[in-house]
């Protein structure tokens, strides 16, 4: 068999059957969240790896050195935030043709360089090699206090919440592949979505600050990434697809493709999160962002989202998510 | 200017003044040495990571998947090694081919946790890509003591030690490349020098032990990685090529290879250190591999390295080491 036959998913379940249940007494999270976790005498430490391929998960025709820079960096630094998280240090493994521009080089860790300064990051070692495309492969340490924001801890009559906007990168995406010419604040906003995302650190803080227990960062896209908290907790979950945040020049340049977009569009690397609506209400009110409930967590039809439109109607929906092997996405074990 | 005309030390170190000294007060070590090191409550945590990717650093033709994880995980585990500290997680980032056979996958996670189980090192997460060609980028933490070995404490007077025997895995991929047909016994010797390394764990945790202070895994080759010390300790160093702990089936393998394989060959991933030869005989004691003082460090020629021969003559020597961007190796920042 091969592994597009058997999807991603399968081959992570698999590996996880083969590398088994680790057997060290001080971790806490192996594979299965946003990074792994494990006891440190008075913090939790964090840890996680993302990884960027020429031509799989970025064209350098519509993504500049620098950018890519930001984004190696921001996509990690964005599970550490889906855990409550303090990104603390990173490493940075860089394979190069070796008929890289220097510059080239000089502008990517200018990206590198930018948004560690900005989360206060330490980018503390890594290697280079000759390759045949560009890869950028960062692994990021943090730093949690007690708690974290686990996928597991779902619970039915959770509300489902998320920050900021959806599809707004996929979006981005697809304007920049297609040469689509849009209004110049569309065209910015879309862009910056795609190529220049910020990871919600301080909001993840506040999440997890307030009593907040279940959040995951959005990777894969809104279906594929509930749906691994609705395995994980083993609970269901409505979405109501009239709630969902789409910015308002999203749906303008997309507008028959805006809710596709929002619900598999994938790289918003915002957060979402369940809890009860009070606290919703509550860890709302300390964020300078957007909070949208879009949704509830059910008892039944365990692993499975269904999407309900404003008449009630349950919307069928066949597009649940990337599965990395047809999809240009990484995914995390 | 292209990156192969910098040359990969070039491009180290101007990453190095980009990236800058970073300002965190826990930080230990940052790029330059085999893994970084920040200060934790009770222990030194350290942070490496190591990628191999097809042709470029292995050939399917002469790997297979399982000694492929095997390898991906000692590399980094021997970086933590030559630090003096224990290996504790790691998280493994895949490229693969979307014709990879499952099977393929499971030979590697077995590699990759056999070696995990004998250094008892937890596989606590990853990401699996779709790539043009296989990767395997291991991040790795480990958890040190008080003390470390660096790169940075060398002393004219130190007398320079290796752990094991050189030029063995060199040979291994000439022999494996080429098709030579040895005797089994030297085959399977040179084979497994190359695709099955050994970490030298606990003869790092010995010498930190015991004081010695200044050491590096022989990733590079000999002359390169001890240059990497030279130039991080402001020294010089003689070596004396009659010493060379050179295997008797390689040298009858390699007859007038052996020297050049000994000194250039790289990946042998034994320990080499520095310090005073009392010292060196009492750490080696411990030892149930051999040690063989080589050479000697020295305060003129700083960062420079001299050969000499049996009769005290200086012995010519062009190829000092491997530029990554001309050589199948990846480099260390």
């Amino acid at each position: 068999m091969k592994v597009w036959e058997l999807g991603e998913f399968g081959l992570i379940e698999l590996i996880a059957s083969i590398v088994g249940k680790p057997s060290k007494h001080d971790l806490i999270l192996g594979i299965g969240d946003d990074t792994a976790a494990w006891r440190a005498e008075k913090s939790i430490q964090l840890g996680t790896t993302d990884i960027l391929i020429q031509d799989v998960h970025f064209s350098l025709d519509t993504i500049t050195w620098r950018d890519l820079g930001w984004k190696a960096l921001a996509v990690n630094i964005s599970d550490i935030a889906a855990m409550g998280g303090t990104p603390t240090y990173a490493l940075v493994s860089l394979g190069l043709p070796q008929e890289t521009e220097v510059d080239s080089v000089v502008e990517l860790y200018r990206g590198l360089k930018e948004i560690a300064k900005q989360y206060k990051v330490a980018i503390v070692g890594g290697n280079i090699s000759r390759a045949r495309m560009v890869i950028v492969d960062v692994s990021m340490i943090g730093e949690a206090a007690k708690r974290l924001l686990t996928r597991s801890a779902a619970s039915p009559g959770d509300q489902i919440a998320v920050t900021g906007y959806l599809g707004q990168s996929a979006a981005g995406l697809r304007m920049l592949k297609s040469g689509l010419k849009l209004d110049k604040k569309t065209a910015t906003l879309l862009r910056e979505a795609h190529l220049h995302p910020t990871p919600r650190v301080a909001e993840g803080q506040i999440l997890v600050r307030y009593g907040v227990k279940v959040a995951i960062d959005l990777s894969d896209g809104l279906i594929s990434d509930l749906s691994h908290i609705c395995k994980a907790s083993q609970v269901g979950a409505k979405i109501w697809t009239n709630k969902l945040p789409i910015h308002p020049s999203t749906r303008a340049a997309f507008k028959h493709e805006a809710l596709e977009l929002a619900l598999s569009g994938g790289e918003d690397y915002e957060l979402l999160f369940t809890a009860k609506s009070k606290l919703i209400d509550k860890v709302s009110s300390f964020m300078s962002i957007p909070v949208t409930v879009i949704g509830e967590i059910v008892s039944n039809h365990v692993g499975q989202i269904i999407l309900v439109d404003k008449q009630g109607q349950t919307v069928k929906w066949s597009k649940r998510g990337w599965d990395h092997f047809k999809s240009p996405r990484r995914n995390k074990m």
